[in-house]
């Protein structure tokens, strides 16, 4: 019980179409639907024996992950209160055994696992560049989180390469605006875009989310563009595949 | 009346949606869905003086865009048979005050047009690398207008920076297979993307085209994915949006 006490402001919430529950605090880190759908992107396939969630918060993306393989996941997470959080969400979902925690830079990486060995990285970034208009009144623990301040793609990508198995994929959540920085990026370190899903707050507005998914060392033709993801219909409802991605069939 | 004559195996065929009558031939070339979109894709604001189309093929692309502006719209085509189906097309829509074609290689378009003078260019080009697989048994008129035999992306961002005015704007239709070729080529000649939009043909299946504008000398950020353009329904019929744009509201 002692493992996974909430601390003052914490709640346990629980996505609905699956068991795992996350330790939650709004003033510190909440995950949101953009983790959710990462963790539900890539294909994993049986054979798959180690993954890696890159800035993994509270731990949402990697928990979720949990669920659809029985690999070994480690969720890297910088910041050491939301490496806590993620901690007490394993214990409190009963995965210490597949599930751990290396709380350091991402950039560190190979002092913790050899190079080479991961099937599959996700990664739930730092959405924004730092610039003037950057809203810099964020508590600490959202700055770091959404701000490339203590990251950015260039170091994910960068350890991508170095952690990844031949053929090994990278799997990332990001925003439109980024995705010609992203495609560059990737491009530097030769990972490959393979599959790319735009994500439509309504059929009638223009993408606000993008999921990526680039093979290392693979080659640079045959792109797909998944069907599309709209969230919400017109009147503000979910659509039938959120809701079932929320709630379950 | 000669001047619109028809040859052997020509139909004249007319979008529903506009008063606009295209020439066309089964075994030479037919315009498709990909044509219309394209001719719809971006914004012709009042003061446009000057458009071009290049791989114009029998002129559907600038002819169905003579009904968006007042500017001169000059259409570019190299193969003689096509170019001459198209100046026919024009006759046939009373257009000749407008609308005009050289029928020549897009790579000699400034030994007709000066520099740095366009303000809008249309391109519908051919699709695939010539490789292997490539079906080389069409006829020559569909194979060069589908296979990058004559002409090749890079060719046509080339011509498109040398013409374009400063912000003069690239807008193109392509496949998703060749994205990544595609920002590629307009990064080497500073055409900075702005906007895709990507076209799916049910909502439950993958991307099968896209639509792109570029701005020349632009900042390559800011980049918008626009709504998904969705084409048929589950059951096959048009979506609404589809049927609006064949057929008017």
């Amino acid at each position: 019980m002692q493992n996974y006490q909430l601390l003052q402001g914490e709640r346990i919430d629980q996505l609905f179409s699956s068991n795992i529950k996350i330790i939650q605090n709004r003033e510190v880190f909440s995950y949101s639907i953009d983790s959710v759908l990462l963790s539900r992107f890539p294909n994993i396939p049986a054979k798959t024996s180690l993954v890696v969630d890159l800035c993994s918060g509270n731990g949402a993306v990697g928990l979720f992950a949990a669920t659809r393989t029985k690999a070994k996941i480690i969720q890297v997470e910088l910041q050491e209160r939301l490496a806590d959080m993620n901690r007490r969400s394993i214990t409190l979902n009963a995965l210490e055994d597949q599930v751990s925690v290396i709380n350091d830079d991402l950039a560190n990486l190979t002092d913790h696992i050899e190079r080479s060995q991961v099937d599959l990285i996700l990664c739930n970034p730092p959405y924004f560049k730092v610039d003037e208009t950057s809203n810099l009144n964020d508590s600490q623990h959202y700055l770091l989180a959404r701000h490339e301040i203590a990251t950015n793609l260039d170091n994910i990508c960068q350890v991508a390469q170095q952690v990844l198995k031949s053929n090994g994929r990278l799997a990332m959540v990001h925003r439109p605006d980024r995705f010609l920085d992203i495609l560059e990026t990737l491009k530097k370190y030769k990972l490959a875009p393979k599959k790319v899903q735009f994500v439509y707050p309504k059929a009638s507005k223009e993408a606000n989310m993008l999921l990526i998914e680039a093979l290392k060392d693979g080659s640079t033709t045959g792109l797909k563009i998944l069907p599309p993801l709209i969230v919400h219909e017109e009147n503000g409802a979910y659509t039938s595949e959120i809701r079932e991605i929320y709630y379950g069939k």
